[in-house]
């Protein structure tokens, strides 16, 4: 940790669960240093990584004031993060209810609505449409369902409620953040019939609200300025 | 609740999600009357289920002697059943940190390994093979790789330890069981060079002693008796 911050946080330039992380860290106002791998060059598959995180995806987060402890998973390490710096809960759940929900918005916006490359709805969406050697028109159009459909459950609840949990901002609003601005960039726009702001009008509103918040504005800049 | 027991679970007779929830329901010894979707009338959208779970997907687990406090997403369902009913650590991480690397586990469960219907690796392997209208061999086999690079990155870490987190039996084990069973029976055995026993020995032997758990053998014969 020569580079005297509390955290390395390896990630990527492009890639939507390093920025989720990085949103938190700059909400808490943590010190980190990031360090982004080329996955040209397959640098997360290289050992120097994968002694870090076995399954060579980012993020990882290492903790230097904390014996230098490791984790992966994007919102798992969202989590830590708020269980060691959020004591106040100043955007976190409070309650041990509140926050098995929080839980709850978190694994469904990982497995419902995206990790880095290929996986769930809205980056599987994008690796067909990019990346797939043959064109499978069925397969994309699919994919371009499953995300409207997680908007869509997403908008239900947020026409009852402001938040998805606990009655404020919390990191289980942010979780959606950089995975909305992906499928809004580059799954949405070309799936036939689907107009997010004037179909899912809650869902939108709740989005604009996250994106106009200072920290989050100030790392997606960063990510702008890359 | 009129069934008299603790919980009310959710579930359906195949997907591996809610068997997942039972185990750990069985494990920690707690009363639960399952209710089984019938995914062939759409039950999981009708607004009967809806209103406990706005996606619309099993499980979804109703605590009776918490005033109905209300989860889904099956991972979230499991840290709440330990995080309450588990305060001796029996099957669940004790310390923060083992906590953290319980729930990347977790993580890593959902989003990499599967998820019911058609969602993460296994499953989209298991929609790829049966439900898509055109055949497409490149994606199936594409699914089955992925399959297959899950269960190594399992294997490398268990080749150096026996279970995934804090030296012992746990929660983040028990959270791979349903899906593996899935995968080698419907994923892999017409995957090309894929030999799970001889290729992954450390994760063969794990899951051979993670289905010889007697909470485990009980809850799967249960299933097979449906």
């Amino acid at each position: 940790m020569s580079h005297g911050k509390q955290f390395t946080l390896y990630t990527h330039k492009g890639g939507p669960n390093g920025w989720k992380v990085a949103f938190v860290l700059a909400e808490l106002g943590l010190t980190y240093e990031s360090v982004y791998l080329d996955f040209n060059k397959n640098e997360q598959k290289a050992p120097e990584f994968t002694k870090y995180n076995p399954n060579g995806r980012i993020p990882a987060l290492i903790d230097h004031k904390n014996k230098d402890f490791t984790v992966w998973e994007s919102n798992a390490i969202i989590v830590y993060l708020v269980e060691k710096y959020d004591t106040a809960h100043r955007i976190s759940a409070a309650t041990p209810e509140d926050k098995i929900l929080q839980l709850q918005w978190l694994f469904f916006q990982a497995s419902g609505q995206g990790r880095a490359c290929f996986s769930p709805y809205f980056g599987q969406a994008i690796w067909f449409k990019v990346y797939h050697a043959e064109k499978v028109p069925s397969a994309i159009e699919r994919y371009q369902k499953e995300t409207a459909r997680v908007i869509s459950v997403l908008d239900g609840v947020l026409s009852k409620q402001e938040w998805l949990v606990g009655g404020k901002y919390s990191v289980a609003d942010i979780s959606f953040v950089s995975w909305t601005n992906a499928a809004l960039a580059a799954v949405l726009p070309d799936a036939q019939g689907v107009n997010v702001e004037k179909d899912y009008p809650a869902f939108w509103a709740w989005h604009q609200k996250l994106i106009s918040q200072d920290a989050i504005k100030a790392v997606w800049a960063e990510k702008s300025a890359l």
